[in-house]
């Protein structure tokens, strides 16, 4: 049996995370260490380490919550919605997205190592929260 | 009327492409100035400047297709495969493939005033192109 991800335990409340959205298939969460205010990580929630190995419906689903929030993030921001999949970090399947406003801000690195600004994460999440369509 | 875009132009093959699929919603073709070898890019023929704003049809289609090229990448040049999606360069939606071995290839930047080796991006064409379904 594969072992819990880390992202596994944050979709079973194990690890608490700054909720966006969930549904049945689809779980969403700020990155607590933002490549920009207001990065969001859209994950599924059956536990693939490779998106491309998605079942079609659960890649549909992610990828149907991926433009719902991303639209909405846009509007509640007022910046462009830019996507990353890189995927070597954490072995189940993520998509990030990253609010900006210059290639610059979206190509920044994040430093993984510091505290998370919690108080911050529970800002931005009040304002990006989702109800389920 | 809008403008034609340069993507808008590439579909209508006023301007070559090394393309790798086509269908009747979505074109894919190399990148001129790849962020590493195989750099595909995905382009919803109708000409939309941000990808959240697409149709969902339009979306869907370009999505699929995303996952439909992505999986044979990474089979075929045995990397992973990632995505990015900026769109502040060219006002036409798209999507990024890049294959990558560690992240640092994947957030290469390439030099955009580079003559493109048309020989080389011949051949990678050649071993990505795919048939429609």
């Amino acid at each position: 049996m594969t072992e819990d991800s880390i992202f596994t335990k944050i979709i079973k409340g194990e690890i608490p995370s700054h909720k966006i959205y969930e549904d049945d298939k689809t779980y969403a969460f700020l990155d607590i260490h933002p490549i920009q205010p207001g990065h969001v990580l859209v994950v599924p929630k059956i536990q693939v380490d490779n998106i491309w190995d998605l079942p079609d419906e659960d890649y549909h689903a992610l990828m149907d919550v991926t433009k719902h929030i991303a639209f909405a993030m846009q509007q509640k921001l007022e910046k462009r919605v830019g996507v990353q999949v890189i995927g070597i970090d954490v072995p189940h399947a993520h998509v990030h997205l990253v609010p900006f406003t210059d290639v610059k801000e979206f190509r920044a690195i994040p430093d993984d190592t510091a505290k998370p600004n919690n108080d911050e994460l529970a800002k931005v999440a009040e304002i990006l929260k989702m109800e389920e369509d």
